[in-house]
């Protein structure tokens, strides 16, 4: 059985703040730091006045997703001051475990230098798998709030079938759009029959990209340069929901006429509530199994 | 078999004109007025200079839904000039077929007394069926668009089990929502069940709405007063999809501060083009039954 | 809020008797007669020796469905005596409720004679709908077991579009078959277009009759003639659940070679637990509705 | 393209009868051998009177899944003669390419030591995936024999979260049962929850034993002893999907009066067709990887 130590949430956006919230509400001292007073956490969630005073006597430290953007300064949003890694280093003892989310080997590299065990929770398996659900709701939001027609009816082609393209595609497919998914492997092929979509292989994507009504990408790979851009129907919408460099020739995209959107990172945009419980819940898994 | 016989369409918003591209597409001629010249209809849909240009040699006419709003000028937002009733009813002769959405009984009568048929296209029931898609998709990307968090995982509550409240309930269990339809029939309450929804008789709804995170109302009586509107959660969301007079005090919903969305007319705001095709199908169904 | 007053429970077949078992775990006295001790019942409900013996002191006495095949004996299969309706009838007083399934003007007429109440309950929505589960069930049963191939991936045309045909698509759909429905209404082609379904009307049913795999009829008209049956695939299976007389030329299809089922009160042959469990329900809704 | 060279189909059941005759319908010269005249695999397939008769010329041959259980005789259950491994591996020459299911190693290196091509297609990944289709559908066929309330509605608990369990957990909630998952990753348990099922972890698997209706077992390990055993329902089925040695101590199950159901190679027995289909697909994906 788990034993409720203290937590020191430092910085992020409303995920992290709804983290803090849920931890408390679950019964775990939080001690936050980096938000905005305007930031609701609830009244359970203590507020600290510094890092080193949010730190001290925590077992745990929750660091954002991703942690920096520049390599030193804290992904921290809602805050007045600038958090500094060497700051939340320097003052953290080993003893301490510390999660962040995205964590460059350079970074990895100076926690270790410091004695600290840093744990990366984006690796998380089952946090990828559950932040599927918010990035497909946002991508669905935003079908719908271009699209002068319904989704329901629609024909809708989802391109890779990893673990956003699968929750994607179900949602699509529950929502009455007629869902081709364009893959690569046999494997790929027989689970989209399963699960009752359409299929078509990645290398004969035209025919189907012809009849779409919406495009969803969800391969980091140019698949859609002009030849395949110059097939999409006038109404057709592309959302791309790759990471960078992204799917889609969006320069040749725009001289052809053809809409697109390329939508990251949607889960903190759409659902932060959603995207903080799910770090929650998988901070608590990572907690559980070290616990002997 | 139905022969092709041309179309004025006169007046309406973009699902007119959609309905007018549609015909068109089908192989229809077509006569369009009182739509800007920004308005897109396709280049097979043919723009007439007047009402009685547009009349003239046409076997049907396609009017609004709805007709008007003030029993006279006809609902044409994107016309440059007022379109009248009159004016329509004394260019068209006995022998053609006018269709409109919405016929007040004065209307009726003096669309009788002028010798001319005009059939109200609201009152089928294939188009308030069909329309019962649109709406639930604009109530749902409207509550995508307002809550922190996933509809995925969220408890919903939709009051009525009428034709909006079963579409709805079909998307929202597709997006992977708790449902629980509140109805106060026994046969509602076994379509419900079997269906895969939780049921709770009306008369009980008042714990059902304390554990609700978005509330859908379908009903048109005034069943969120205060003493129901003190039960919902911090965070809960209504959206009331009833028609006049609606079924929220939304007064006092807002000195409790809850959430409230009076969605009216979803079908024509958020999916034209569908709510277009359903006018159109709808119109060619009325013919289709009424050739020997 | 009802009180829990005794009942009788009177001949039936094991829909009556796990309805017995399932009143008596509500905390209902209940006194069972017609039933061979082999038929498990549970400890709570009491054997009752005689029909006189039952009914005493009982103000409500559940009889079967259908209550009686030949008019006079009531429908007993695991009584080792005939239980007539004279008898029951002469025996029950005024103030006593009676219940029983399929009730003929006839001995609706005697029963008033009697000056007793006798409510029909296969008249009831809720259950008609409920009891469209275990049928549909029950068909699919059928078509596994008579199907080389799996429902999964198959074309199946369901004619009607009732209660029993709605349920049945909805878990075909659910298995991964093609559904395709054939109906006369446009209001119903809207529903199956909203539901997820190909649709024809019955009248061109003749295309959709040749690209079938199994056809599920529910509709109590001859519509498989021999030009209909003509067109049906050689591997084909038509499950005929309309009830007499039927909608099949069975004679005809032994003929040409066509492999057919007529499936008959299914809820009772293979779910009598459910279709015991929907008796018991819809009486007490029955109650309750009478109930100050 | 791939060019459609002469298949030899030598023994097998249903399914090797049924890919025989859907490679014909495909448009591939078919020979095939080992199958009793009384078994249709339509008039295009060529019977041949050997195995030297069927193999001469061809480019491919066909053995059954599984090849053999005693190490020489080839399984063809509908064979008059025994045809063995020898046999077959004498025949062939280099140049030609064996399909055969569940190839052992000692065989493989007979084939090596022949010099001919071997490939085993029950390692492909498509063929697992989809053979889980019949599986399921066959386990719910079973249920749906032995239970009697229907799935609707009932408690299902499925244990494992493999090919097998994902397709089976999918049709179950598609027939309105309330499926739940024991598994032991927290991605499955992230998985199961977005695809709407409830999560236990097997190792608290015990609370959801009592709770079930019917249980489905797919991991090959036992999982249910006594201690589990003795918690489940009088009325509970247990069905084990799982290869030998099961998941299952039958013995004591049987002791307890627990009603189990040990159900192996489901798609043969129970969808023949579909089976063969999938054989039939998944070696013409072979061919067609192996084709310049």
């Amino acid at each position: 059985m788990m034993t409720r130590e203290p937590f020191a949430v430092i910085g992020g956006d409303l995920r992290q703040a709804r983290a803090a919230h849920l931890l408390a509400s679950d019964g775990f001292t939080v001690h936050a730091v980096g938000f905005d007073s305007d930031i609701e956490m609830g009244s359970d969630v203590r507020r600290a006045r510094s890092v080193a005073d949010a730190i001290h006597g925590c077992r745990y430290i929750l660091l954002p997703m991703p942690l920096t953007t520049d390599g030193e300064s804290i992904n921290a949003p809602f805050s007045c001051n600038t958090i500094t890694i060497s700051e939340v280093f320097g003052t953290a003892v080993p003893g301490q475990t510390l999660f962040a989310g995205q964590v460059s080997p350079t970074i990895a590299q100076r926690a270790q230098e410091y004695g600290l065990t840093l744990v990366d929770y984006l690796k998380r398996e089952e946090l990828a798998v559950r932040n599927a659900v918010p990035t497909a709701e946002g991508a669905i939001q935003l079908a719908m709030e271009e699209l002068p027609f319904t989704l329901d009816g629609s024909q809708c082609l989802v391109v890779g079938f990893g673990r956003v393209a699968k929750v994607l595609a179900l949602k699509l497919a529950g929502l009455g759009a007629h869902v081709t998914i364009a893959a690569r492997k046999h494997s790929d092929a027989a689970w989209a029959q399963v699960e009752g979509y359409q299929y078509i292989p990645t290398a004969q994507m035209e025919q189907a990209v012809a009849q779409a009504d919406v495009i969803f990408n969800s391969v980091p790979a140019m698949l859609f340069d002009e030849k395949v851009l110059s097939k999409v129907k006038n109404h057709c919408l592309i959302i791309d929901l790759a990471s960078k460099p992204g799917g889609v020739d969006f320069e040749t995209a725009g001289r052809l006429g053809v809409k697109t959107i390329w939508a990251l990172s949607l889960p903190g945009k759409t659902a932060p509530w959603t995207a903080g419980a799910i770090i929650k819940d998988t901070i608590l898994n990572i907690i559980e199994e070290a616990t002997p």
